[in-house]
Parts: C-alpha cells; structure tokens; sequence
C-alpha cells in the first residue's frame, strides 16, 4: 500500500524524537500499521539542526516556511509540535481546512482553542489526534477515549507535571527548600528558566482540563480551571504530612457531581500506601475511577523527546488506519459523539468538596484547642487525626496539625479566617488539600 | 441509528455482570458508541437465574439452546463468557463461521486455539476481541496493540493472576504460610476449590501467552510456555527477601531478545521500590518496556464482575464502531498485520537469563563459603548480595542468602548441583529467580 506522507511542524525535541523513532523503528511500525509511515516535509525555523539530524534520510524536504507544509499536497497528516498558541493555532487551522488530518502534542492549544478546533475538524470530517499532549508516552487518552468507555468516570487524579512532581520529590528526600531545589532543576535542565507554568500548575490545568473533556464528555473550559502551584510548600509541612501517613503530590483533580463537576489543580496530601503517591522523580501518573472497573492507574514517562514521539506516533498509527474510513467508524474527538457533549458546569473552588490539612502557630494555654474545635465544629466540619507538638524549650508557642473529614470549601475557607481572629493564633493558618483516593 | 444486537453465551458472574453495566450505563455508553448496544438473546445452562436477573428488560430473549445464539440473525455480535475449551470453541467457531463479531474474555482458549480463531477470523472477515482475557478492567490489550504501536517492546512483566498475589501479599503481612493462607482464601471464596490454575502459574501463562503475541507479533504459543506456581514459597524466603530489600510476586515476564522471546512465570523477586512491588491484594499490574516509551505501568482490578464487564463492553463498542468498515481500517487482532507475524521462537528456560536468590543451609565451617563462590566463579555467576546469619544458639548449621547478577539459568542449575554435592552443604538450595525491572 501507498505509504502515508507526514508534514512535521516544528522540529524541536520532541519533533527529532518522532523522526528518530519513525527512523529507527519504521520497519516494525509498518508492520502494526499496514503501511510505512513517512515524513515528506519539515516545516521549522530551525532548518540546520534539521538538516543535520536528517543527513542521508531519503524524500525529507526542508522548509522554514511551515504555512505552506500544513496546506502541502504531498502531505497526509500534519502533526504540528511547535506548542504555544500562535501560530500553532493558525498553522492547525488552515492544516484543517485543507483537508489533513492533523495529530498535535499542544496541552495548551487544545485546552484553550480544542473547541473551536475539534468542531471546525468534525465539519471538515479530518481527526485531530492529541495522545501527546497529555503525560506524554502514557497512553492515558486512549484508555480515557476507548478502553474504558463502559463506565460512569467518577473522577481522574494526575501527577501530569514531571517537573514539579521532580521538586516535591527532591524536597522530601533531601530536605531543601522550594527555591533550593528549583535552582538546581533549573542548572540542570529539568525546569525551564521561567518556571511559571509547571510550578503554578497551569500546565497541569491544561492537560487536566482535556481529560475531564474526554472522560465527563463536556467542552474544554480551561478558564473555569482552578490551579495552585507549589511555590509555597514548606519543608514543614512535607515533614508533617510524612509523619501523617501521607505524601504531598501536585495533582490534577477532576470529579463529576450532579450540580457540576470540579477541576482543580493544586498540592493535595495523599496517603503514603496509594501506588500514586509512590511516583517519584519526573515521572507522570493517572489515577482513573469508573463506576465499573473501579480504580486503575497508569504510570510512565511525561515528557521527553522519544516517550511523547511514542505517543505522536501512536496517534499517527491510528490515523492511518482510519484516514480513508467513513467518519462514523472513527472514535469521536473527545470520547463523546458532537452531538452529545453535556454543558455541566465546572464548580467553582468554594464549592468543592475534599478534605484539607490546617497547620497553626498558637499560644501554648489552657482553652486554645477547645476554641479551634468549637469554629469547626459549628461549621460541620469534623476532624480526622491531629498532632499539637510540645512547644521547644523557652518557647510559648506551639504548632498544631489537623487533618479534617470532608467538607464543602468555602466552609473550611471560613473557619480559617475565624480561627484566624482568635488572639491565641499566630500568623496565618497553612491549608493544603487532602484526597484519600480510595 | 439501528442498534446493534448483542448475544450473550453464558450467565456466570461476568455474563451478569456485562448485563448490569450495559441496563445501568447504557445511556452514557451510547453517547460514546454513536448507538445503543443491547443484550437481544443469552444462551445459558442456568435459565432461571438469567431470568431472575433479567427481568422487567425489553426484548432480551433466553435460551439453553447456545448453539443457536451463536448463529442467531437477530444477533450482530456474540459475547463468548462460557470460559473454559469446549463448548466455548466451538461456539466461537461457528459464531465466525455464520459472519459475527466475536467478543471473549476466554484467556484459555486463546492462549490454546488462538491462532486457529483468529485465522479463521481473518478470512471471514470478522473481529475477535478479547479485552477481558487478561488482567480485568485494566485495557492493557489496547495500551499494548494500539497505544505502544511506536515501540519496539522489549518486555512485559505482569502480576495477572489476583489469587496468587493475594496469597502472597496475605503471607507477608500475616507471616503465616502459603497453606493456611490458601486455606483461608478459599473459605472466602477468593481462591477456587481446586486452586490449580490460579497457584500453579497455569492462568497466568495463558494470558502472558497473548500478551507476547501482541507485543512482539509472534503466534500464541502456550505449549512453550514454562511456568512455576507459589506453592513452595516459605515464610523465611518471604522475610529474607524483606531483609534484603525485595518483595516476591509471581510474574508472567515475556522478553524479546535476538535468538528469541522468554516466555515465562514464576515467582520473582523485585526491588520493594519499583511501583509494582506494592501492587497488592487481588489487584493486578503490568509493566511494559517499550523502546521509545521506557517503562510504562498499568493497574487496576485483575477479576470480577464488572471490571471485566467494563472490558468487554469496551470491546463491544469498538466493534460498534467498527464492525461496517472495511477490515483495512481495523486494528489487527494480534496487533500487527497477519502477513506479518514472526516465527521468532520461545527460549527453552535453560537459557533464560535473569538474577537469582539462592537460600541454603550449610554447616558453620571455615571455607564452605570459599568452596560455594569458587563454583559460582567458575561458571562467572557473580554475587550482588549476601547475607550469612549466625547459627542459632546450640545450632551447628547457618542460612546463607545469596543475590546474583544476571546469568543464564542452565549455568544456575549446574552450579545449584555441584553446591548441593558439597558435604557441607545440607539438604536442596532453595532457588528463586529475581528481576531489577529498570
């Protein structure tokens, strides 16, 4: 059979990985697919280090001109892998309207631009695969999309963040700081040098706000997202949750309720006996719940050049397989037929329900406790487990812990600021979010 | 659109199970499928209990008469749940044979007739699909055939049998041993009456058996299969393994390599750091390697009504989709192209290469330790670890636990022989394989 022709957008990391696993490992592809799959043209600013890692690959075109790559009519797919919006978006777009099926790693395109995209996809009647785009060599969309179809999904919990899943992890085994760690990630590559979308968790937000789209069968509403990053965990607080039973994990949560469904991201506790919480080092993990298989997880590389091309090509394989079939045998987009999206609303942080950790400075006096406990006691919330520590020698003050049972937000957000305005309390009350995950 | 029309070949705890998730989720499952899946007739021995667990749904008809579903006009899909080599065989065959789609969670009979059904499948143009066959809910068959197509896989290592890893979680946590712990699983209905399968490795090979087919593109080749179950595991191995910091599972390890695959179940030690060490109770996980991807693991519940459920009508409403296209645009059954399968042959265990635990009772002598590793030498078996326990109080004899490097394991048994001839040496070496899974 005629081989199918692949226009590559951008030829960063990523991009070089899918041309040396397609290089390397095209014989075996073709033997899964039916077909060889090849790349025909490079569209990249970087057209040297193209030409030199494509040196004796025979049918490579190379051009810094990608608007014409995505339009080309030597080209089947275009797999775009420049990220960022601009001109990813116009390059996916008018890739789109040219008829090629398109295959994309861009989390923050789809989560901010994926419904503007798939529609403009299903009425042109061409796929746009993304399995790259979300923890990168897992094959979490495919289990999301089509393995686990069966099933009422309840809720998803993802360490989707190499990089700060990397810093809590350091930070707990060598007891450094935040800052200390992040400078040391940063020296060795591991961070980038603006850290803000991995440690503020918004690249979490993206690839979270595309899975709670595929596994709830709504749009993406990455701007109803809510995201706290890690920048102001505490190596107390790590100790604290350690002695606990439970670890601090950066976790994407998505949880369907019948008034809407909650998409968050931000540091949660998350007992030590959970395989997830054992996901160290820049490693990614998806922890899916459906009503019929109950939990499973999913646990890989999520990032790097040749785990997310693994991916990239995945969905080129795919692709191939369905690039001349009637729309109707496709899987749909987001999991979901376009007709049958639901328009549940994300819930909005105050009405979230979880459980949280509180840590606080007071005086070491009589009556202290009886007050703490009388504030959360009068909003319904009840506690779980608590340390309160001796104060150090010629001290006064004392820290305690509480871990609670669940409870709605906005409750607990005003049972910290209560708690706040008692005059034995001193400074303000840490709150880290807590999921058992059972 | 028309919906499509399932029959269903047995009522046990999944047939139940398949019909529960389907009444519930039916809904949500159609919103995926693009149409409604129902259940139009079930062949079962047990009428009555079909009946009770049926009844109020419409257009559902019963019958004892299998044959005659497997055949049926009224049905576009037959659900194979009988388990077990006949009648099940023969009623797929002649589902495929009258042009249905067949849908199996039969792992026996696919790891024993599986090349006969999926050639006959091939040439009438039909699908077989067979999510449910190996561990459960988790859609390892997809991760494998569609989600890893990028890699060449360099080995799978899989705890697919939830009985044996109960057992064995069981042993450690409570310290008793395999016999009363078996004893008590079978009183909870969590181990059969006759455990055979489940302890002896036997279930696990069959589903390792179609695990390697689809990951290295070889035929089902269970004969060559070599298995070994957990029944001659003590408590002192367990606990030494502890010491030394491993946990003993039983694993169904295939590995590619150039003169062939491994193919093989047994139990093994793993570092107690690896995520699936601590996959514990009933669950089962499976850890593939794959070239581009590195390691990527799956989890999630191995057994039981509905997660099995959960994976067939995943594989229902992939035939859903798929069942009018034209067979090119299908995934291959065993993951590659017919044309394409390897005749790559299983290693016979003699020449598998792994690490290995050696435990052995010697007299408290001088030199019997000099006289141990110069037979290891001589055969370049190098020692990792090492522990050596002073004798008891009043005892003239000692434990010594040796770790080795890999070695290929007819070099293993020959040194295991000239130890055990040593007059020092009393009684057999107890000898269990150990794998890094880096």
């Amino acid at each position: 059979m005629r081989p199918l022709n692949v226009g590559l957008l951008g030829f960063g990391t990523v991009g070089k990985g899918v041309f040396d696993v397609l290089a390397r490992n095209g014989g075996e592809i073709a033997r899964r697919a039916g077909r060889p799959i090849r790349i025909t043209w490079i569209g990249t600013r970087t057209l040297d280090r193209a030409r030199e890692a494509t040196r004796g690959a025979k049918g490579v075109h190379l051009t810094s001109d990608t608007g014409s790559v995505a339009v080309h009519p030597d080209v089947d797919i275009v797999v775009e892998l420049i990220g960022g919006i601009e001109p990813a978006r116009e390059l996916v777009m008018s890739a789109i309207g040219a008829g090629k099926h398109v295959v994309t790693a861009n989390k923050a395109l789809l989560a901010l631009h994926g419904n503007e995209i798939f529609a403009a996809a299903h009425a042109r009647g061409v796929m746009v695969a993304f399995e790259g785009a979300v923890a990168g060599g897992i094959p979490i969309i495919k289990a999301l999309r089509e393995g686990l179809t069966a099933n009422r999904i309840e809720w998803i919990a993802g360490i989707i963040n190499g990089t700060s899943n990397f810093i809590l992890s350091t930070m707990r085994d060598t007891g450094a700081s935040f800052d200390a760690v992040l400078a040391e990630a940063q020296k060795r590559g591991y961070a980038e040098a603006d850290p803000t979308f991995d440690v503020e968790g918004i690249d979490a937000a993206h690839k979270l706000t595309i899975m709670a789209a595929i596994a709830f069968g709504v749009p993406m509403r990455f701007a109803a997202a809510y995201h706290e990053g890690i920048t102001k965990l505490t190596r107390e607080d790590i100790r604290y949750a350690e002695e606990l039973g439970y670890r601090i994990k950066l976790l994407g949560i998505a949880r369907r309720k019948s008034a809407g469904y909650e998409l968050r991201v931000h540091p949660t506790l998350v007992p030590t006996k959970r395989l997830i919480a054992n996901v160290e080092g820049a490693m990614n993990a998806v922890l899916v719940k459906g009503d019929a298989v109950g939990a499973t997880l999913y646990y890989g590389a999520g990032a790097g050049a040749e785990p997310t091309a693994s991916a990239v090509i995945a969905d080129l394989v795919d692709v191939t397989r369905m690039h001349t079939s009637d729309p109707e045998h496709r899987v749909p987009h987001l999991a979901f037929q376009p007709d049958q999206i639901s328009d549940l609303p994300v819930l909005p942080i105050g009405e979230v329900e979880t459980s949280y950790y509180l840590r606080m400075r007071v005086d070491d006096r009589p009556g202290v406790l009886a007050d703490i406990t009388r504030i959360l006691a009068d909003r319904e919330i009840s506690i779980d487990a608590m340390i309160q520590k001796e104060p150090s020698e010629g001290e006064d003050q004392t820290d305690i812990i509480l871990l609670t049972h669940r409870s709605i937000e906005k409750r607990v957000v005003d049972a910290i600021r209560a708690i706040e305005a008692l005059p034995t309390v001193r400074g303000a009350i840490i709150r880290i979010r807590l999921e058992d995950l059972a």
